[in-house]
């Protein structure tokens, strides 16, 4: 089942339920007006909702018009999927919790400048808390005060819970797991090294994060889904060009873990999102999901940075294909503007 | 005016306008039925919500037959309020960014315990995002895994705005403020140190966190609010003995400060709360606001720890009051508890 936010005028926006294909869509305001109001009822919303996805995908199968006429019939009406018009799944939730679960592109950064982090990787794995207030749509620009705050992306798969209770177990953790995104967790670098040095974590250097089109539920990615993995490469594009095809699969820490190190000493509350961090591969054959990656490794292996950051005007596209070909999340495509 | 939030079965609870000696309160399902909904229409609602405040106010002076009966005038029942039914004024909210503004503390923890931060005091406030999906309430129970994690308190002092958009300056930053709190940051020390030293910032550290019974708007604290600082000592006590009294003067960076560092690459939605962190007195005689700086103090001044951590059965009180001895947010007071 895929979901997606349409808007509507008003904060959280208009809960969908797209079509697997993603190109049609179709309100469900007799199940849950909200994704935020859906995800607090879960257990009470999924199987409507899920009723509702079939009926989407029937109409699809006997051709459009007769889609329309189911969806008549159900009393909603099935309108195009148009993912410019998306905002983020949720448009802004309680909390948003940012790993940084690829040890190799903290093995990078530390091997290339030093930041003078500490932390055992094997142990612990690393996360900051991110501001959930105000998300970004899929194809919304991304409005920032200056190119010289060195203006990054980074490309990151994301979970959505339901409430997990203080104290939940790493074998537990997984059946809170009700919907996947990607991300694009839009950083500053400029800021980066003053504000980690202060030991209080990212303020400044995190503006806010956009989501893709849609959130799914993991069995729309079949067997890519496991070990608390997506088992996938994400297409990372800067104005075009190919930037990287980081695979899933080198996740250190997986989302089980994720869950158990941040639910020790509080609950999380339904409508928390966690987030892998930047996708990192350890082979430089499959680029990077982020610039400051990239610097990284001409820092260690040419002896100098020669990417820039982010230029106002400039683009970056993030995707992830399943095994056929076909976009499962569809693609946060947005351009870096002045504000 | 002074409002608080009501348990009824609900996340965000039910708004009411509490009196300004705290013992009665008056529901406004008419005006707002959720503090969090009030914050994001506060232009429409603050003129509505204080006019019930006046209502509230005239039965009051009128004795209490005469404020029952103006109450059921104007269609609402007017209940005696008491704080143990209160929960946190917004049980939840989209963004809670808590400061280390009171450089004394810093310095203080800095000299005794070299935590190896680096911050230039002199330029950028110390800020870390909190987790705002589950705030307790004033005198809900602290419940905690383990007294090994060096269970804490933290007294503080806290404003919530209204949109704040991104780039306003100090200047602009005092009219966003609508609504003070007291705060208790609840802290396990335990995970502090290492958690820092990822530059991630806290998340274990940092449990859910608890308000005070009210939340006022800035004229109940008349000269005391000036220059973005609370000119009160806020007391503190652990376990019924005196612990503190830190005064809020000698806040390094104030509100407007905080506000300006923290919107300058993102909009802080209506509701985002911002607290002072610890309060902190160069005098040795203000005691402390926090478990961690005592221990210090002793370090510095006695060369070793003296005060222990706070042990499941203790509680602590945080209150604040005016210069007429009248406390205006009413009194934090929690115990801390195995979960």
């Amino acid at each position: 089942m895929k979901l997606a936010t349409l808007r509507n005028g008003t904060r959280d926006g208009r809960l969908v339920v797209v079509s697997s294909d993603l190109t049609r869509a179709v309100a469900v305001p007799e199940i849950a007006p909200t994704l935020l109001d859906a995800i607090e009822r879960w257990s009470v919303v999924e199987a409507p909702l899920r009723a509702k996805a079939a009926q989407l995908a029937a109409g699809a199968a006997a051709g459009a018009a007769a889609g329309a006429a189911a969806g008549a019939s159900a009393g909603s009406e099935i309108i195009a999927f148009d993912a410019a018009s998306a905002m983020a799944p949720l448009p802004r939730c309680y909390q948003w919790l940012d790993g940084s679960t690829f040890a190799n592109h903290g093995a990078l950064m530390e091997s290339a400048f030093d930041m003078g982090i500490k932390n055992e990787y094997e142990q612990f794995p690393l996360v900051y808390q991110g501001a959930s207030d105000d998300f970004l749509g899929p194809c919304e620009d991304v409005c920032l005060p200056s190119e010289a705050d060195n203006m990054d992306f980074e490309g990151e798969v994301a979970v959505i819970v339901d409430e997990v209770p203080m104290g939940t177990s790493r074998e537990a953790a997984g059946r809170h797991i009700k919907l996947l995104m990607l991300v694009n967790d839009i950083s500053l670098r400029g800021f980066a090294a003053r504000e980690m040095k202060t030991g209080f974590g990212w303020v400044q250097a995190k503006p806010s994060t956009a989501f893709s089109p849609v959130a799914v539920t993991p069995d729309e990615l079949g067997e890519a889904w496991r070990d608390g993995r997506v088992h996938l490469s994400l297409e990372v594009e800067r104005s075009g060009a190919w930037f990287g095809h980081p695979h899933g699969s080198e996740m250190t820490f997986n989302f089980f873990r994720l869950i158990e190190h941040t639910a020790y000493s509080r609950t999380l509350r339904a409508g928390t999102i966690l987030g892998s961090g930047t996708m990192s591969n350890a082979s430089r054959s499959a680029g990077s999901a982020c610039i400051a990656e990239r610097r990284a490794i001409e820092m260690l292996d040419q002896g100098a940075v020669k990417t820039p950051f982010m230029r106002f005007g400039e683009r970056v596209r993030l995707q992830m294909r399943d095994a056929a070909g076909r976009s499962i999340f569809g693609a946060i495509d947005q351009e870096y503007v002045k504000s």
